[in-house]
């Protein structure tokens, strides 16, 4: 490792750390265009209330239940909640692990949801709604699996799309509970996320520190249903190149997971709340109850500086080391 | 030298150029605060056509002459042009030399300029209106040595107020030709800067090649007028603490004086236009013709991630060293 660039990436994270804290604002109204525009370009995150999103008085149950009808959603589905992330596997390696995908209806997965939460011996298996993939709306496809869910939802964040000079790039949909996470990672977008039911719980960890965050390359892996024992198993993908970067720190709530020098911030976003994740935060999610919740992801801002530090600072030396070669 | 930080941010470098190239948009109009809130994050240099000041229709040197009256004014004074600069003295020590200060009326500036460039021999000693104090505006000075030319000049670039939601911190008026240059820095300001009349050259260094200009720490001196033979001398300043960090590179437009990965980007900048400096960058600037210009400085974000990165690119071992140690 680059013991130089160690020493003066650690004197940047402290220098962030001083002029900025690990506090956050709350604006008890959403911003104009141009007061956006100023908050990306400070790139912190902020709770903004307020944002109108008809979503929110509409989508209990009942509600989604009805609309949704007998369509069959996608289900990520793990043995432990933990999708896309990284897991040690049978064989003892570690591998970054996608979950195995269950086709089921609204009503079915709200009730697989509760069932878990209401029963004492809680099932093996974590539901997490999370395709991720523009569900609700996506430049590319034109109809989605919840398609009688759209009209509930804003194409678009008028005061976010004025203030980058785009429309969003996929807005999603996620449903989940206690049983599930979201593996710390960074993303290439903008990111306004609205929570419709529950508390989602993030914590936030600013870009200055991704040189310590310990990204290698692991193997890709998929959760498959064994058709004999109907038992989720990790499966390695074929192929060498099938090598995923991902943070090394699987849980970084954990007392001493994350460097000395990280000071993470945490948010519990509740229902009624939307969070601006500025491009390439760190995030580690989770929920304290059945959750519901909106995101809207913008594009990056590829032109001037911004993008190329945030790569300089995620991989100083080039030389992201493959994780089971080197440990 | 670290040679680890120095390979990445070496490809650091190649990256923005990659992305950005080292073209410049043109505008043919001003702005809306929301336009320009997304160029100052994108935060490459712009040059920008119809912006409206008085001065540019009236400042002939009739009327700026008739205005100033017999007023004095503070004009920096060199025997060379090169006012705050990197400059080698009799001692054959390099120090960053100040320039004397001659207090003369408008009237006497001019022809002083008009006279040099007429004669064939020219005068062996360059003046240059820089005082760069904010002489025509300042939050803390209510009446500069140009009042009377302020009716003249907008207190105030209002669609880059609203996008930085902020007032200038110190308005300027520099007057001079071909005769000086200002030597390669960067600022912590925002600067919107107008050519009034004549040709302003910048030459522009993006923030990302800051680690290889080669700055270090000089020692600090003023050109002072010999009482006995009128001459201007270099007086190195008294005390230790008076060390200036600034660029080893004096002239940038000399061949191979920038090292190889840096590519500036000339803009030849003329009356009418107006140039969006964004902070950090660097800049090499001359005339071509007796030159008249004004800028708006506005105070560096120092909210966010680009501060830091700013100084964490400029300094990143924390070691810049003294000049004449280890030379
Ligand atoms: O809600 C989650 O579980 C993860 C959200 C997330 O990672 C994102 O919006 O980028
Ligand atoms: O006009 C000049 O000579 C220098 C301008 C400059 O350095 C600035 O505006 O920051």
């Amino acid at each position: 490792m680059d013991h130089n660039f160690v020493d003066a990436a650690r004197k940047l994270s402290a220098e962030y750390r001083d002029l900025n804290g690990s506090t956050f604002e709350i604006l008890e109204e959403p911003p104009s265009a141009l007061e956006f525009a100023r908050i990306v370009h400070i790139s912190r995150p902020v709770v903004i209330k307020g944002v109108d999103v008809p979503a929110m008085k509409l989508w209990d149950n009942d509600y989604l239940i009805k609309k949704m009808g007998d369509r069959l959603i996608s289900i990520a589905v793990t043995p432990n909640g933990c999708a896309d992330a990284i897991t040690r596997a049978p064989d003892n390696r570690l591998y970054f692990v996608e979950p195995a995908t269950d086709r089921m209806t609204m009503h079915e997965l709200l009730s697989t949801l509760e069932n878990r939460r209401k029963s004492s011996k809680r099932s093996k298996e974590i539901h997490y709604l999370q395709s991720q993939n523009g569900n609700l709306f996506s430049p590319n496809e034109s109809c989605g699996e919840f398609e009688p869910l759209k009209y509930d939802v804003p194409e678009e964040i008028p005061w976010c799309s004025d203030a980058l000079g785009q429309k969003p790039d996929a807005v999603n949909i996620w449903i989940g509970d206690e049983g599930s996470r979201t593996s710390l990672h960074s993303d290439p977008y903008e990111n306004i996320y609205t929570v419709i039911r529950g508390t989602k719980h993030f914590l936030l960890i600013p870009p200055t520190d991704s040189w310590c965050l310990q990204e290698r390359l692991y193997p890709h892996a998929t959760y498959k249903r064994n058709s004999l024992s109907g038992r989720l198993e990790i499966i390695p993908s074929a192929g060498e190149g099938s090598q995923v970067r991902w943070s090394s720190i699987t849980d970084p709530c954990q007392r001493g997971a994350l460097p000395r020098e990280v000071v993470p911030t945490h948010i519990a976003l509740q229902a009624g709340e939307t969070l601006y994740l500025p491009v390439g935060w760190w995030h580690y999610v989770w929920q304290s109850d059945l959750t519901i919740a909106l995101n809207w992801w913008y594009d990056a801002e590829l032109r001037g500086m911004s993008w190329v530090l945030l790569n300089f600072l995620r991989n100083p030396t080039s030389t992201i080391l493959p994780v089971n070669t080197d440990t």
